[in-house]
């Protein structure tokens, strides 16, 4: 990082400085800066706030996380609130008014422009996890016939009032988009150049009802600044930026993987959430796991009589458990990213299956192989060595069939795939590499 | 998505138009659309992109996979290999020389023009995960007097030889950074303006030698579309764009996964991966934990003749060794990722084992009378439900200090956290389980 105003210096300087030497000063300071500071400050946020402009407590309501934006918010009186609103842009207004108390949303809306107030109504209707949940409204539409200069000049009128200038859109009469043109594109032509041969017309979009996790695929796909978003008739509705995505790729990816370790979501930090918050995040999960597990009990009841004449049988359940365990749930992950980065789709499943079985035939003889060789080392029992590496082997096929499969079904049935990782799929194939192994044994080592 | 021109249809425009008519429509063809019709070609690939420029073949190169960019590339004759890295940005050109042969790189580089030769062999100089491996050189310098018109008349002529156009940079005589503007900021202005007072002094930049997750961190914090890397003596070196950022944070993430799940990292798509690939990823992890948890059933042994003489006590073992080990990949999977984000850090340790030590012992007992009342419903046994219960809730208090100490140990250590997650823990949880809960059997339950 670099001399910029941050941390405890920026902290001194706001404490220090006149409201004015502070306003001359806020264009050139980050209002992630200014919301990292006010996080490490000790003191009573609204008198550090107090002397900033409205404009800049929007852009630092819009930097806050999620969950703390309506705190925050809430330090402002009503009159003030109106004014905070009505600096931000649509995408991140609907965000805080999704958080705060619905009546004063509801207020808050009225407070609005006739025609803002409109925007954020039909913003809100689209649920927050779609491309028409993340879109902001302020774009910036051009006629097709301009010049580059009519396109500057209308630039430094209008410019302002969009979310972003990356792009300018061609819409017809009625407002369906026909072409696309970059500013890199317009800047770097002659100003009496006219648009019409710059502008693109084969635009790629993406439909307000699309998932925002395929709104981030296209984005890596294409590598773009800003997406439009267009309704079935190809009319604008909005656009999305390449800065809310990479907030969206990281908050899936943070998802998945509390889901995959058996963590229910827990929007904030981990040092920020209470002591019962986290408990609350993964008693349920323990419990349900805990007496699914029961059934392994079960198992081990019924083969008693065995175990309790052949001690040194028990010895090997938990390396075959966790020998299954973990081959299920690395096809079990592999399948789940896969699906989550769009790599496998659920036509492809026959496909995995058969790759599944057959990786798992060289990775179980392999390690069948291993464990044999340790068993009769060590044991000196080559029967006992033969049944356990034949178990071992059948748990790993087994496993590694039922980590791939159960993703693919979970998706299927429109259940988060990510759910079907490790601890379920090690309670399952628990139960079943038991009841193989005890099998086995019965029916090769007791009568040997 | 829209109607813009993709798969099938694509595919077939490319083979049905003359190079002429392909030509003319390519400006408004995305590269990355190719670059998949091309993946469900069946025919010779060169047969489809001979008819394009070698510019267009540039940008399909940059859009391939690291692991595909190569193959692709070698598809042409050696002096068009030259033509096409003529066109190729600095770090898409790093990117393809590191993953081709030595020696054709060190050619290839030596037939660019002094300039870019000698950008690249920088370039090449850095770590390929850091800031200077995924920045590029082409960024645009302004003298920090000129008004908007002389900015704009200046992109005309040289604006095309810039990576991105998004920010300005005001360099001194020694190349040093000294301020930034937005092309934004330049556009809404008149032509009369001057860019100074535009020009933010307090500029964000990275260091070369900066890892690429904290540098996507910054791009997260502040939604910058690119931003400068700078040397020690703030000298500016290049810029990293945000569509690249995007890839780090999806690649990263996966690898993160991989590794919690005991698999290797693998370059490549799963459906595109061999089977021979696929268990290659797989087989030493496995080898390694199954290997680890015969330390398990050395302790079961150990406690031989007490299971012979009780199996009731071996029924238990699955749910004991589960639920820790869920108990602990928790742990262990918060704090990883709670680190990766940069949300926890090393000096936190003491905050982070304090939380888990208070939340285990709410989960674990929780889950300890829960598992209580089942047993003694079940066996009508008060004796047995107490000691299981009171193992499981030791269980829990050690899996979650030994999930959340671990991945921090390892970072201390400079290894990859997460590494330290489910099956590591697992397997020491097992062990640390079974040792509790014999010793509680022995103490309470045999001898009552």
């Amino acid at each position: 990082m670099s001399d910029n105003l941050q941390g405890a210096e920026l902290l001194q300087f706001l404490q220090e400085h006149s409201p004015e030497e502070i306003k001359a000063a806020l264009n050139n300071i980050h209002p992630a800066d200014i919301l990292d500071a006010l996080e490490d400050y000790q003191g009573d946020a609204i008198s550090l706030l107090s002397s900033l402009p409205n404009d800049v407590l929007a852009s630092i309501i819009e930097e806050a996380e999620e969950e703390d934006k309506g705190e925050l918010f809430d330090l402002f009186p009503i009159n003030q609130k109106k004014e905070i609103i009505s600096e931000m842009a649509s995408d991140e207004l609907v965000d805080l008014l999704e958080t705060i108390d619905p009546d004063e949303a509801t207020d808050l809306i009225e407070s609005l422009d006739e025609e803002d107030a409109q925007d954020v109504k039909e913003l809100m209707q689209y649920d927050s996890d779609t491309a028409g949940g993340i879109m902001a409204t302020e774009f910036m539409a051009i006629q097709d016939d301009m010049t580059v200069r009519q396109i500057l000049e209308y630039l430094q009128r209008h410019g302002d009032e969009a979310e972003s200038l990356s792009y300018l859109y061609v819409l017809d009469a009625s407002e369906n988009l026909k072409g696309v043109v970059s500013l890199r594109d317009i800047v770097v032509n002659s100003f009496t150049a006219t648009v019409t041969p710059l502008i693109n017309p084969n635009v790629i979009s993406v439909h307000p009802d699309l998932d925002q996790e395929e709104v981030a695929r296209t984005f890596k796909k294409y590598g773009f600044a800003s997406i439009p978003v267009v309704n079935d008739s190809n009319q604008m509705l909005g656009i999305i930026t390449a800065d809310d995505v990479l907030d969206i790729v990281v908050d899936e990816s943070t998802e998945d993987i509390e889901k995959m370790a058996a963590l229910a979501h827990n929007e904030g930090e981990y040092l920020e959430t209470g002591v019962f918050g986290l408990a609350r995040q993964r008693i349920f999960w323990l419990l349900f796991l805990m007496l699914s597990a029961t059934f392994t009990g079960y198992i081990i009841q019924d083969f008693g009589e065995m175990l309790a004449g052949m001690v040194i049988l028990t010895a090997f359940i938990p390396m075959l458990m966790n020998t299954g365990g973990n081959a299920g749930s690395q096809s079990a992950v592999l399948v789940i990213r896969g699906m989550a980065l769009g790599e496998i789709a659920i036509k492809d499943y026959f496909t995995v299956v058969f790759k599944e079985i057959r990786v798992s035939l060289i990775v179980g003889l392999a390690l069948a192989a291993v464990n044999f060789l340790r068993i009769w080392i060590f044991n000196s029992d080559p029967l006992l060595a033969l049944t356990v590496s034949l178990a071992l082997c059948f748990t790993i096929i087994i496993s590694k069939a039922v980590g791939c499969t159960l993703p693919i079904i979970a998706h299927r049935f429109r259940i988060d795939p990510a759910i079907m990782a490790a601890p379920i799929i090690t309670t399952i194939v628990d139960a079943l590499s038991l009841i193989v192994y005890f099998n086995l044994a019965k029916a090769f080592y007791i009568r040997g």
